[in-house]
């Protein structure tokens, strides 16, 4: 039994229960009568404390541990509920399985994130990267919840395309050492699995993929990677309304099972961001998303152009990080969906509207990201799809696989990509995405 | 609700209840009175016979609808237990979204599965494709599944990294177009997640990775591909032995639930293997697992050495693929782990046996496949390791940060691969690797 099982469970514990634990020391107090050594097992942030008294100290090395120390303990379970803790583990038996060496380089002393960041292979043995980490797994399998109990398949789109994907061209490339081309043509690391999903939405109806994507784009911000995880649903017969209803679910699920099963960790995050965490995210859940077209968006930038660097505000322009913050942070004070973009701004697949000016696109701002989802309706028609490459000089050819599926009994599609470090950020309050993945890639960077 | 959800549920239906439905046309069968089509929506292999009677055949245009039409129906639910079909659809609206073109490549006519391998985005729209993609997508849903329930954390691995693994070199190289090099040094695409997973069982005891990875071997068989999906699971403070077991058990789960939810799809799938599938497999869940030491494999393949292309057969050899499979098909008739191989076949990191000779490594053989997961106890022992590498001569600065991962209260620990495509082909009785991906990438070929 894990030590987050032990926790949620105590109602069934009783007194003198037998009890055996795995795990790493976390501190080691007390004098030569009764020592205090708490355990982390990974499984939460909080920690076993072990109980080991009189000759017991000297006979299991008590005085030897330190920070790090991997062991086992067995003995028995006492509740303290006037205690700081609810439970402790009255030693019998302990085996050290290795002490861990001085020069261990997370020690109790004030350690800067920027350090740890230069140690990916370690960090996650701090209470602020392990918290992470476990936000960030539970998010994954939740997810994957979700989809799978909405009926959703999880397909494979490849990593390795012949397509570049949304054209943007911020792609890497992949090559062998050999003399020859590995697959005989240029080999792109995939930019976004949509098209391939689309081609199986088209026949399964709901598929998502969950899956590693790529650019190579040169920017050292706080919210970017050249190596990031993209959920990206796809399901025919939706249109862009559906879709939102889909996302907006989807988070809301999503994050009211993480606060409700990780209590521990949610707590921990909040206080470091003074108690704001925890309300943002339950005002998240609690609060109808808010939909606005682009077109109301412009007026009210517009209205507020002295808060913005680029204060050329006009409609036609792409929002810049800046504006979508302000949009959900001081204007809509939540997320809030902005639809129907200028179609110059979005890529060629996107569904026309009959006003010929804009597409029926979605993205998703949330407060202190900005943009955390991105999608729409894609578009039916074979022709229009056609012509919408020849206006942005994008080759047919590669692409007709693509454009066909419009002949195939379409019925027609939407979807979206979530940037899933994006989403952990949110629900953990990191400010750095370097920081919610465990071996974070940048250009210029990959560590191990 | 779909169809799966449906027939699944058949004893709380009720006739006349409404239901609605959206899909594709699989048949359309009748005379000008009374029409049979029938539907599939992508949850099943199965599909909902629609009735539309009279006047409404011509209503709805139904003489229109063609092989893989997408539509929208609606009407009432009748029960029909003497029929083929348990249940059917008597349509009382119906909107057809899209017609097929007469082209569509998949008719009912015979057609070969080579030719359906030159069209990846289309091929899971028949019976057998559909039916290998939903038992995949069963197959990854139950693995998370099981890793969470028992108290595993999903860690992301990078696929972008600076380490080739386990220096078999036969990797991808990522460049990007500018001129400098994108990450400042030479970068692989990982051809494994381990090295990062230790790192973090080391602190989160119990890990595992789901995600692809990378071989840049030349090989043409049906049982490699460049890029497939791994699953890795880590644990700390386990030795051979627990790994083994936790092979074996998940397995047995993973296989045993998809066999019990998924029954249509699976008794189809049996079909096709002669009805040999089913029973291979619901031996292999109620057979206990063979553990079989390499050096006692050795003398047993000597002694059938006629049967076998390679008929030097020694200690020390590398195990071919015609030997693997005739130890599980033939000695064992059923999965089997060789143990304990000589070291000098394994990569640098396995735990020394005390005979000096050989590696606390495992191979699971399973009939028909072969290989289905390779892995080991780790070395804890920080100086073997290091001399192991030298002896190797793999360079030992890259692999610093992980040599000293021994260092830091390291608890030991052990973990294997699962190649997830394998798994799927021995489920599904595929015997292609190609068919059991949605866009396959090999040497040569990457469509899409």
């Amino acid at each position: 039994m894990t030590i987050k099982t032990l926790l949620s469970s105590l109602s069934k514990i009783e007194d003198s229960q037998d009890f055996e634990i795995k795990g790493w020391v976390a501190a080691n107090r007390g004098n030569e009568k009764i020592r205090f050594v708490t355990i982390n097992d990974g499984s939460s942030i909080d920690n076993l404390q072990l109980v080991i008294k009189g000759s017991d100290i000297a006979k299991f090395d008590i005085d030897s541990l330190n920070l790090g120390t991997s062991l086992f303990a067995k003995g028995k379970l006492f509740l303290t509920p006037k205690s700081p803790q609810p439970i402790e583990l009255v030693v019998s038996d302990l085996k050290i399985y290795n002490l861990n060496t001085p020069d261990f380089p997370i020690q109790k002393k004030e350690i800067t994130i920027d350090f740890l960041r230069e140690i990916p292979q370690l960090r996650h043995r701090t209470n602020l990267f392990r918290t992470i980490m476990i936000i960030r797994n539970a998010l994954t399998y939740e997810i994957h919840k979700y989809f799978q109990e909405h009926d959703f398949i999880n397909i494979a789109a490849p990593i390795i395309t012949s397509n570049d994907g949304e054209g943007a061209g911020e792609t890497l490339n992949v090559e062998s050492d050999g003399k020859e081309m590995f697959f005989k043509q240029k080999a792109f690391l995939g930019v976004t699995g949509q098209l391939h999903a689309e081609a199986y939405a088209s026949g399964f109806k709901k598929v998502y993929t969950f899956a590693p994507t790529f650019r190579a784009e040169n920017s050292h911000t706080s919210r970017h990677l050249a190596e990031f995880w993209m959920i990206e649903p796809e399901v025919a017969f939706y249109e862009l309304k559906d879709v939102i209803l889909l996302a907006d679910d989807l988070l809301k699920t999503v994050i009211s099972n993480v606060l409700k099963n990780y209590q521990s960790e949610m707590q921990f995050l909040d206080l470091l961001k003074d108690n704001k965490l925890l309300s943002a995210l339950n005002k998240f859940i609690n609060t109808k998303l808010t939909i606005m077209e682009y077109k109301d968006v412009i007026p009210v930038l517009q209205k507020h152009k002295s808060s913005f660097e680029e204060k050329n505000i006009t409609f036609g322009m792409d929002l810049a990080s800046e504006h979508e913050k302000f949009i959900s942070e001081k204007i809509v004070n939540g997320p809030v969906a902005v639809i129907n973009y200028p179609k110059e701004l979005k890529a060629f697949y996107m569904y026309q509207n009959p006003d010929k000016k804009t597409v029926a696109a979605f993205d998703l701002l949330v407060p202190g990201i900005g943009e955390l989802i991105g999608g729409s309706q894609r578009e039916s028609d074979y022709d229009k799809l056609c012509n919408r490459l020849k206006e942005l000089k994008i080759p047919q050819e590669p692409l007709q696989w693509y454009l066909d599926l419009r002949k195939y009994g379409y019925a027609g599609s939407s979807g979206f990509g979530i940037g899933f470090e994006r989403l952990v950020m949110y629900v953990t309050g990191a400010s750095n995405i370097r920081d919610v993945i465990p071996f974070p890639r940048t250009p210029g960077s990959i560590k191990m």
